[in-house]
């Protein structure tokens, strides 16, 4: 059986994830279910993008990954499926899935069709996306309709962008530049200081600041032993200069 | 195997979670465990059973539920298993089921006997709930004493509680008000301020505030693409006023 | 299968722990995982070596631990594999494992002999520990040299440690002080307060402090009712004298 992977801003801590599971359960019990990441963005589908499209490479080969940062829950904007190198993604098209499609091949988008059951409002993942990733990994196909791969949103994103899209549980800062478009010779601006590049954390001092390709080959702002976060002030949304 | 479902105020962070799995490995290692919630109010079993009430609809069938908010822990509250609608639960009878069994049918209550094994002064949910829900789940039947419902503890608290039981990841503020007990033209009041209904955060401008009815039918107070909390000044147990 | 279990100061929220997951799954797609704790104290192997060797009582037998707090990521520490009594741990030779290795008997000492893949500079979480405990419980044993016990970091280390170690969600201090080397008549100083000792919340007046065994055997500073964090000013490293 495929496994599901879940991505989501909805936090570690209320009972959000919880439903999700609970949903999946409900419907296969046997799935097993990887908690990527639930510190996406919060309701920030662009950041979510790039962070997302970083992990590919370290989800499991045949997941299913429901992908919900979702402000507009409720609206008209669709449900979709993609699909893409043997992996599927379920979540809302606001631009979320944008990135990560273009890493992928011979991909596929499906507007999810809704049943008539109660539907929330407010919480698609539990009642449409955890439901849908459940049925496939169950092998029982939801009701998709094929549209146009072209339709996706976030189409005009950049590759890689000079923008502070998380910051991780040490205050680390991740970016959303593509290493390899960097030179380590490079100085990174943001928030008027500049810093300068390292290989790894112990090549600096305690204390210090540098950049860095981090682990899934992003730039990102670190502080040997402290919270890159204060000591530069970053905050999502800051904007990057290197040269 | 029935699933066991965890619902308590511990966090997600420290090592408490871990050793309730930790508990529940070493009598059932084939055990499912879901992570319902972990956020329930803390120390605040008052708030946690209406915001445990509020999830029973969406907890799968059949499951053992250890629920655990136990501030009295150590003292002479009992440690209880509730049965219910095909539905177990097990933690401390300090008011934190009374919500909940107000909507399950035909139930049954029973104290836990202890048995003499060394069981600590301050770490229930490891040393009792979770090895007791393992136990059922494994299909050994724990030491039980069967004691009338009527002395539930929390009976005297209202089924719709007018204030706020929670603050979520997103700065969302959960009330105990039952939406269907509410109507939509009506304004809700908190801290001095009044609020308005929408359906949904895309209603709303940006930063605007709203009233709603959240995916578990009880009203909840938001903020679109912000935090209704820093907003509103919201804290578990303000007073609300709907009119 | 011996189950997987994790412990590291990664946080709940960000993706490090899913990119563990998703690398333990790749390989070892049945393996039990069992979050133990991602609360160690973030970068300071030190206290977390105390944190773990608390939690011991509660690992399950034969449990493959994954223990990560790895600062120096990427520099001339050891990765390593440390066994005894049935337990395998793997992580870094930081310190880490100083202190569970002196519960542990008949222990051996191995370190990982790295292949030639391309391993990031400072995630070896996810590319060396959790891949290595994947292959345990598979059964492939990993490239491995032993290495006389001897040179496992962090010997000169106390038994029992005078300083808070660990600050949980409810705002309690962890100490590292181990509980049958206190006596209860005596009193507990930090910050220039003394707070008595009691055996359990419900033991003293809401707002008030104490002293107590956990339910690790550690002694821990709290309130009943509110946070010791808070009304103590609580931090790592803060120094403790009991007289």
């Amino acid at each position: 059986m495929r496994p599901i992977v879940l991505a989501t801003d909805y936090g570690p801590t209320g009972a959000y994830v919880g439903q999700l599971k609970s949903a999946i359960y409900s419907i296969a019990p046997e799935a097993k279910v990887i908690d990527l990441v639930h510190e996406l963005p919060a309701m920030n589908p662009r950041a979510s993008a790039y962070v997302l499209a970083s992990l590919l490479e370290h989800i499991p080969e045949q997941s299913v990954v429901v992908g919900v940062v979702d402000p507009g829950v409720g609206s008209d904007r669709a449900p979709v499926v993609l699909e893409g190198d043997g992996y599927t993604f379920t979540g809302p098209d606001n631009g979320l899935f944008s990135i990560v499609s273009r890493k992928l091949s011979e991909i596929g988008l499906f507007e999810i069709l809704l049943s008539k059951e109660p539907i929330s409002k407010t919480f698609h993942g539990r009642d449409i996306f955890a439901p849908v990733a459940a049925q496939i990994v169950s092998g029982s196909r939801p009701d998709l309709k094929p549209v146009p791969v072209t339709v996706l949103d976030g189409t005009e994103w950049p590759d890689s962008l000079n923008e502070v899209i998380h910051i991780d549980h040490f205050g680390n800062g991740l970016t959303g530049i593509l290493f390899h478009s960097s030179s380590i010779n490079q100085v990174l601006r943001v928030n008027g200081q500049g810093i300068r590049y390292a290989e790894a954390f112990y090549c600096v001092h305690k204390g210090e600041g540098f950049w860095y390709c981090n682990s899934n080959n992003l730039v990102e702002i670190a502080v040997n032993g402290g919270s890159a976060a204060e000591k530069f002030q970053l905050s999502i949304g800051d904007k990057i200069i290197l040269n």
